[in-house]
């Protein structure tokens, strides 16, 4: 035990934050974590967006339905991002359609998020809270041009840091042997007849958070997670590919 | 600056490993870390598997070309999961394609590797090192196959720590402008032009990393790099339609 690992074991997701700006010094050592990241083949296939333009935190606000991207906070938003790489090999006279296969935008992307994680941990050490955004997909046609993204570059996530204005309780993670296995994948059919005891766990959580909201068991949750998809989510992989990622 | 900060900025990948095993207790709170990452709409869409067997650390060092994986540390696979929720959904009556669909992919890929970098960042901040193994992905259907992955599962990214046994310098990471903007995607074409002295940085680390060996250019890697993809790559999206996944 640490205070990094204590840090990580109380992380809560913060979604109101006092209106207290974060200092640009602070900025700059996030993005100094965020780079020191680790990189697939150190090609460094991701870059960092700062929205500091109001009109763009109102745009992306009502795109993610979540009006408190508008308010309190610096918003980033990590993109995979190819382009410049491409722009490299191209200016070295190699022109090539690797950047079109999946396994590119999935490099790009997995810089993007170890990087994301990276600043999240760096920022709660400090005292700061933040959100992930996955909404910035649920509209990421119109989130990239917002952002005048070009080809070979997309979102992958936003994450909104500032100063914590709420203390969230600590949300229950699933029982350690449903999510954990060793040398090989289980038949988990048993396992998932024994989640009743972490559904009581979970509505316990969410009546102790708010007792006059709907309170769901884990199972139900995931069931009418299943049975709903965001229209805009199913347009990622349309927009993807007209973006030139994931051709093959 | 504190000791989580500094730990981050002092990140090294570590491949060579001291034949000192990690303790339960450690491996235990590494799991606990990675199940307080932050998840997408709260569905844990990834698992985690540890490779303890010595036959299948042998295969996946063979698979990925990679001989420490085989050696001494602890090796974690993160693995986009979906294959649990859809059998609670499926518990509760609900039949559904919407697994199949980019974006239920795409959140149980963040999901994993958010997770994987909070493991890795405390693993670092009690001294141990480690690596992530893209090249459990160069022959995707191979490592499935070995660990017994049913449909809506795939590996995400591999992790091996352990006790360092090497002292690696800093690599050192592109220049700020090059790769942090703010509210818009600029014309690189002008920064690209300026990557001489990052060029120059990037050949002096290699050269102190290792005399006798090739020192190339972080422009050149890339153009290399643009040059040749790994063909087990190219059958991954083959491999994840083919596993339930990204089929629209």
């Amino acid at each position: 035990m640490n205070d990094t690992i204590n840090t990580q074991l109380n992380h809560k997701t913060i979604r109101k934050f006092k209106d207290q700006s974060i200092s640009p010094e602070i900025i700059d050592t996030l993005l100094d974590v965020a780079q020191q990241a680790s990189t697939s083949s150190f090609m460094q296939s991701y870059s960092i967006m700062s929205i500091k333009d109001q009109a763009k935190k109102d745009k992306l606000a009502e795109i993610g339905n979540q009006s408190y991207i508008a308010g309190p906070g610096h918003l980033f938003v990590f993109l995979v991002d190819q382009h410049r790489n491409q722009m490299i090999a191209k200016a070295q006279g190699v022109e090539t359609d690797v950047f079109s296969g999946f396994d590119r935008f999935f490099v790009g992307a997995s810089d993007a998020l170890l990087a994301a994680q990276n600043v999240l941990v760096a920022a709660e050490s400090m005292g700061l809270g933040g959100v992930f955004l996955g909404s910035i997909l649920n509209q990421i046609d119109e989130v990239s041009t917002l952002l005048n993204l070009p080809q070979y570059v997309a979102p992958c996530v936003g994450l909104l840091i500032g100063y914590p204005d709420q203390t969230p309780q600590l949300k229950p993670r699933l029982p350690r042997k449903v999510i954990h296995f060793e040398d090989t994948y289980p038949d988990i059919t048993d396992i998932l007849n024994d989640l009743t005891e972490y559904d009581e766990v979970v509505q316990t959580y969410y009546d102790l958070r708010n007792a006059n909201q709907r309170v769901d068991k884990f199972t139900t949750q995931i069931a009418n997670g299943a049975q709903r998809s965001h229209p805009g989510r199913a347009r990622m992989l349309e927009f993807l590919q007209a973006q030139g990622f994931i051709k093959k």
